[in-house]
């Protein structure tokens, strides 16, 4: 199944002309999860190769104007498309208390708008993943999420099968899906006498704005991929203290400590080009990248390789008189 | 003194890929007026060759949420930005209503906003020039706005100078800016004497939303440019009745009856490309223009020339390791 995170928006606080603000799309096989939504998270999605999807969840990670201002927008473009559909926003404590205000703006919907507060200890299970709230330590009311899978099955062993006399079939299917079968001679086969090891599942985490910490550290354990802010540099350390933001190098050494895959940095403040964060950062944690927006991390299964940022670039959408790829600059550039 | 017009929102309702929400920056010399304020506006002054000036004043033509999305975020950033010149916003009755709501999203500002709402008969005398709003048909309470110089004074005529004997020097300039002069030997000199005719100031009309109507037609009359939305062709003209909204021929009609200058056609619909809606128009009206985001309409004064559509696009900000424009479609493209 495929798994990918699209950057939709990579700035810190204010959007600059090349990083629009917070916004992470996460595409799970034919699932479309939107985390975080800042001003102009809508037309960032039109201007990539994505388009606007009639999302069925949105994951807010904290209430500061920079992660929702995008919202009002959407959840009326939404209404002239005349989506019926009903949409679930999960937020922290205090989500309904900024729909409180934001519904004085948007006004009445003709879809069905559910609010979910989600803290520690709540979660969704999907199955074959699970989608997990924890705290981060930002001073407001704020969630990170992990996006994690169950192992999947092992790989079926067809010559285990044959040497047991397992007939090709639906016998197989039952014990390749972790149930025993009876076969015509009584014996009763079980599936780990067919199936190799279970095979990981993927684990995301997305951190949202805190400093790193211990529920940081213990969400983001073993994960395929951490996306966290890293709004300041080393040299803004008392800074990034204050305003409770990460620095570059804090955040590589818990993703070292975590034995994460891959470190995506973003939240980047206008103060700094993209490589000094990429440069700090590598210097503790190589597996670093800080994606611009448009950039995709592709997540493959472990067996089949490592997690990869894929150069992304707004696209002229399809029926465009001028087809094609607006310009994908190849090196990074100052944000001023 | 320079006047031009920066398109930077062109999109109906809803943003497209290659066109953001309403938004209209008016440039006169050191001035720097928006009208209308659509999410992502921000973003688009970012992304233009303008910047994101300290806008000192913003022109709202309604309180449609296509309109005026992008204020939280924009008044945030002004914020953020330690500004401390106060900020005036202008618009039809429910002004204060409006920010009643808003201000709960974007809290308290580190500066003085002055909320003034104008309806016809107000305005703004500008000693060179005046804002006049008007009321335009909308279903709601809408203003469209007139800006609009006054008469400069006519040429010096040198040679009527000498012959009168008015020395030069000091009493040339008391003549040019309307006083009369007396001579050493007792003549009086008026400035009709030395002056040419009155030379006509410039006129913009920014009619906002609505259906072309009689308050339109005398705001337009003689108007150097009007701008004017055209959600709808023809095609959908019970559609454009309903909901209040202009034809393009509709105001084609209504600038050829006006004498205008210039017409833009802004507020285009996503169900159109764009060369249709300034075809339609141009059968009656071929002074049109259907202006894409980033084009610029330039204002000389009327003894200098046409107003002047300027083709745009997005820049790249001075400072980047990658500077240059990018890509300016020359053709118009479908915004699906």
């Amino acid at each position: 199944m495929d798994l990918d995170l699209v950057f939709l928006g990579t700035s810190a606080s204010v959007p600059t002309a090349n990083r629009n603000l917070a916004a992470l799309l996460v595409r799970r096989g034919g699932d479309r999860l939107l985390f975080d939504c800042g001003e102009g998270t809508q037309r960032q999605l039109l201007r990539s190769s994505v388009g606007l999807p009639d999302l069925a969840e949105i994951f807010l990670t904290h209430y500061h104007a920079d992660h929702f201002l995008g919202l009002p927008g959407m959840l009326k473009t939404f209404a002239l498309r005349g989506r019926e559909a009903p949409l679930t926003i999960y937020g922290p404590p205090g989500l309904r208390a900024l729909f409180g205000s934001l519904e004085r703006i948007f006004g009445k919907l003709p879809y069905q708008l559910e609010l979910v507060e989600m803290t520690l200890g709540d979660g969704l299970d999907r199955g074959d993943h699970a989608i997990l709230p924890f705290r981060t330590q930002h001073g407001v009311s704020a969630n990170g999420y992990v996006l994690i899978e169950r192992p999947r099955p092992g790989r079926f062993d067809v010559d285990a099968a044959d040497a047991l006399g397992v007939p090709a079939g639906r016998e197989r299917g039952i014990l390749q899906s972790g149930d025993p079968v009876t076969l015509p001679d009584g014996t009763v086969i079980t599936p780990d006498e067919v199936l190799g090891p279970p095979r990981p599942g993927r684990k995301l985490v997305i951190g949202g704005d805190g400093v790193p910490g211990n529920a940081l550290l213990e969400a983001a354990r073993d994960a395929d991929v951490l996306v966290q802010e890293a709004t300041f540099l080393e040299d803004e350390r008392e800074r990034a203290a204050e305003t409770l933001h990460s620095t570059a190098l804090g955040v590589a050494e818990l993703a070292r400590e975590a034995s994460v895959r891959l470190l995506a940095l973003t939240h980047v403040s206008n103060r700094y080009f993209g490589p000094e964060v990429a440069r700090e950062a590598r210097d503790v944690f190589p597996e670093t990248v800080v994606p611009r927006d448009f950039d995709i991390i592709d997540v493959p299964y472990r067996e089949r390789g490592e997690p990869l940022l894929v150069k992304g670039g707004a696209l002229v959408r399809p029926g465009d008189a001028e087809p094609g790829r607006e310009p994908v600059p190849t090196v990074e550039e100052r944000t001023p």
